[in-house]
């Protein structure tokens, strides 16, 4: 560590203070140099992070932090805020198990307002700060950073209307990087983009004033921006069309996000009015980082890199990942049916839909952040004619959960929801893991639900639920699949019937999705105590097998394994079925305890959670 | 029924075609003295559906359903649809059982292209329909009939930046009754005020087309427009301020929606572009009935009324709906804590917050149609120390499902879900019952669930979810409570302990909420029988009580009762203490299998579902 650096210097964000801006761009520079140290070694959303550098640090010299709240969106971007909130030390264990979280995190720092990570939010909770503020008279103020991707989210639009209502001072920093994790999409972008590049709406502040005073809709709250605002005023402008102007909330021109000068003068500036304030900023993804600058997309979550190229090691040639396995697999069966539609929120490359966008571009349709609204249009493509494939990672499908039962399931429509990141997924943490999918995708009536075991079975599940119709959730995780071959022919399978994938009549596991693999260990491990455990690969988590678990139950105990919570999970599933059958058969359910689980790599995650073959064969051992 | 009727004469919509305009005016009168005729005796949404009368004859004539698709938001409003799409004779048994639903639904008629029932959903799904389409090159017309309220929900913000971009054709009627179910909310209906209000916006066809001119943004779309519009466009402006326009929708300007010849020349000619347009039609609810148009929120949904009057029968002096004491509850709980905020997501009345909002007007909050944003915002206000009780339908929650778990839940803040209309609703059906909320609030870890059983339980789950804090459902039906007497000082509970309202060895019936009460009657049966069940109101769905799930296990059958889905519901979490406890006594789970369910009185529902006293001593019976 160079303890020459300006940021080892700094007790606290007040300290920023104290700065001027050369000194700052001094700090941004630091900090990057940080980031780019750290992330090259344990991975991270390098990009994001690198461009919100010059916001974070005029935030924080502007603002009095705690007392003052600032809320990020998503917030991946928030590492220099990390950095400068007592965090610079610990930096080095970023996203690792124990260490610093990825995310904003209220336990690990005063300065982390809300637990951030699924897009859109921020200004819901930002508006709820701000009425907490008003009720109990308080002065802090509330500034949410929302990037321009997340504001095509519907909870965004949500919250910005009633902010436009309320009229309450806070401000919205709309970080507008140009780009969303993929490619843009959506009419507001356009629009955000016209903004940028037109200069024809730029207005003095005179125009500003003369159009207050012919304004009656807003009126209060214009009037009293006026009033508020002071001399440096001329760098405002009332954009013509701004979709926020509309809607009550009072906008900057753009500004260039890292210009620290002129962030601390707008903020400053707008902190001083008494409503709601869009501070529109202009930054660059992986700004003063070349690789991520030229390559936003691939430094958006990058593993670790090569700092001097920007390369990441290549991956040994081995099995491909679920996501891949989908993608693929998805290809083959649009290549025999041209029905099949697929459909990402944001997530082309993550959900692994790249390959069916180029070979299929005009049935590949990207809805942006907004899971509800992509699976309410899947009913009307299904309505159609179409058979949609909606890919979302399990966490953000959770989003969707209503669209999924009214719009597609009630009507009994043939939508295969594809619910990747199904699980544990490691390093991103709590707002992360797909712990529910299995509970939500089960309670729904008319859906059937698959939990494949390896890529072989992740094809044959795809194949499954596109030949025979209706509501279809196919659940996999993150990370390398099992390596097992592809056949060029998907099998078919047939409904509710599980595999017996080992035999052993003393105890029976009844394991779904990648559990199967933990379950072979723990059977492996029970062996050589001389306990022979069948391993039933269940494939099915609705309708389940009750023939499979008939047999099961003669053995001495019935194990369910899931890579989900308990409470309401599949293993209570089996736990009904066998209730039904009048089995006294002991039970055993392993799954994810009532408790939100931690960051780290997922290996270390599932041993914690009990949940390597050791957890599982040592759970067994205890009840038999 | 009046032979001489025009409306008896229709043989399907096509023929509203050969009507001229006073002979369709005609038609409207015939509808809506249909919809008071039958409404009166079955009560329904009548406001909204004389509202939309004339929208819904326009479109008719001029479609070509069902090979159009027009699709409803919501789809209160459709009553006139399905007067005029082969329902008429039917139409005496809305709402019943066996009947015609009050809601748009596909399996009653090709006509319904979509199940509605939860708002703004609707421009999604003509999204798909569109798409679906363009993609099979098709040459069907989309309509979808949206309400101002329902367009503040996100999901139609996500959809109307998606239909921008995607620059498809397809024609949104905007039914702008200046009014949302509850109190309008947001900058957005503002915005709609100010289109109505104004004059100035108004330009002729030839400032429409200099607009289009110098326009770059929407281009190819404008330019088409261009093309294709008739010489009536004069009729046509481009309101200058229109956010949708913003976001690339072509707007009319708002024309008179009890209009019919101005409504069927303006959709003949929008639906002739190539590109979205919004049509901005003005109605009055309620029109053509006075009594509903004086008073539309009352009308909103209404039981049976007088026709001549519009009063509704004086409900007989009793116990009050479980809805009321939940107001009545909170409001105690406000006066003597003013930490207390109580948050509707557009519905005052539905969720009893009246009482509320009018002694402490400061401390409410509309969110609007806006489930996600009003829990998001309840984060916030929890994280800046006030007590958000958060009171949505529990099928309407099911569009916040992950705001619950990540803004509240995992930060494990102090928000209190009043989970209203839990359970079997009734007559408004199969998208209005909340089947799902024991599994989705029981599956979040750190939230605790109550169910009460009846109105002082209510009083005393939230006593004690405000008292002990942290995430808190509390989950209660539809309807008249159990007619208890509330105390004074309401109960504080023991987390996790049940209580036994009826001792028995024979059998344990451990019941969820309102099926306490159900459970009670059926051991009045099996006690006539010789059979002595236990009746134990378990209270807490969410810690559950091991010793009272000790102690059935020691009785010959242990019995679930909840008025939810079994699959992931409250019963399996029983069977899993049971599992965890090494119980070998047989059980029993009781509640809703996994179907959708129809529509009728509540108690013919629970009828048919095995829910009753009878139901469930029968079932008790089979495995005795």
């Amino acid at each position: 560590m160079d303890d020459k650096r300006i940021l080892d210097a700094l007790a606290s964000p007040a300290d920023l203070k104290l700065l001027d801006n050369e000194e700052l761009a001094i700090v941004a520079r630091e900090i990057r140099e940080e980031i780019i140290s750290v992330t090259s070694r344990t991975g991270g959303h390098v990009a994001s992070s690198l461009g919100a550098v010059e916001i974070i640090l005029a935030a924080h010299s502007v603002l009095d932090c705690p007392h003052d709240k600032l809320v990020f969106d998503v917030g991946h971007q928030a590492y220099a805020h990390k950095l400068v909130t007592g965090r610079l030390n610990a930096f080095g264990t970023l996203r690792a198990y124990g260490g610093i979280s990825g995310f904003p995190k209220p336990d690990e720092s005063p300065y982390d307002v809300h637990p951030s990570g699924h897009a859109s939010d921020s200004l819901s909770v930002a508006l709820g700060l701000a009425k907490a503020r008003d009720l109990r008279g308080g002065t802090e103020k509330v500034v949410a950073v929302i990037g321009d991707a997340a504001l095509s989210g519907g909870m965004a639009f949500e919250a910005l209307n009633h902010i436009g209502q309320a009229q309450t001072p806070l401000v919205i920093i709309l970080n507008d990087n140009e780009m969303s994790i993929s490619r843009n999409v959506g009419a507001l972008m356009k629009h955000l983009g016209q903004m940028r590049a037109s200069t024809q709406y730029r207005q003095t502040r005179d125009s500003l004033q003369e159009k207050l005073e012919k304004s009656g809709a807003f009126g209060t709250a214009l009037a009293n921006f006026g009033r508020n605002v002071k001399e440096s005023m001329k760098q405002f402008v009332i954009p013509r069309s701004m979709i926020f102007e509309q809607l009550g909330i009072l906008c900057t021109a753009p500004i260039d996000g890292h210009d620290i000068g002129a962030l601390r003068e707008t903020l400053s500036t707008v902190l001083a009015t008494d409503g709601p304030v869009l501070m529109h900023v202009v930054t660059k993804k992986g700004a003063g980082y070349e690789p991520a600058s030229r390559n936003p997309e691939r430094f958006h979550g990058v593993g670790p890199y090569d700092i001097a190229t920007g390369e990441t090691p290549k991956k040994a040639a081995g099995a491909p990942t679920y996501t891949e396995a989908f993608g693929q697999a998805l290809v083959r069966e649009a290549r025999r049916d041209p029905g099949i539609v697929a459909i990402t929120a944001a997530m082309k490359d993550g959900t692994g839909l790249a390959p069916f966008a180029a070979e299929f571009p005009d049935r590949f349709i990207d809805a942006g952040i907004a899971e509800e609204h992509a699976v309410g249009m899947a009913a009307g493509l299904a309505t159609g004619g179409k058979k949609p494939v909606v890919a979302i990672y399990s966490t953000f499908l959770q989003r969707a959960i209503d669209q999924m039962a009214i719009n597609c399931a009630l009507p009994d429509l043939n939508v295969v929801f594809a619910i990747d990141r199904a699980g544990i997924v490691g390093e991103d943490g709590p707002t992360h893991h797909g712990m529910f999918d299995l509970v939500y995708t089960r309670m729904i009536p008319h859906m059937r639900v698959l939990a494949p075991s390896n890529e072989a079975e992740l094809a044959g599940a795809l194949h499954t639920a596109l030949t025979l119709g209706g509501p279809f959730a196919i659940r996999y995780p993150r990370g390398a699949a099992e390596g097992v071959a592809v056949p060029e022919e998907p099998a078919l399978f047939e409904p509710g019937r599980a595999n017996v994938v080992r035999e052993g009549d003393d105890v029976a596991i009844l394991a779904f999705g990648r559990m199967v693999s933990r379950a072979l260990g723990a059977a492996d491990v029970l062996a050589r105590e001389g306990v022979q455990a069948r391993v039933v690969d269940m494939r099915w988590a609705k309708p389940l097998d009750a023939q499979a678990i008939a047999e099961a139950a003669r053995t001495k105990l019935v194990v369910t394994v899931e890579g989900g919570v308990l409470s309401g999970g599949v293993g209570e599933g089996v736990l009904a079925e066998l209730a039904r059958m009048g089995s006294t058969t002991p039970a055993l359910t392993l799954g994810i305890r009532d408790a939100f689980v931690a960051q780290g790599k997922a290996d270390l995650l599932l041993r914690d959670l009990g949940l390597d073959a050791e957890g599982i064969a040592a759970a067994i051992r205890g009840r038999l």
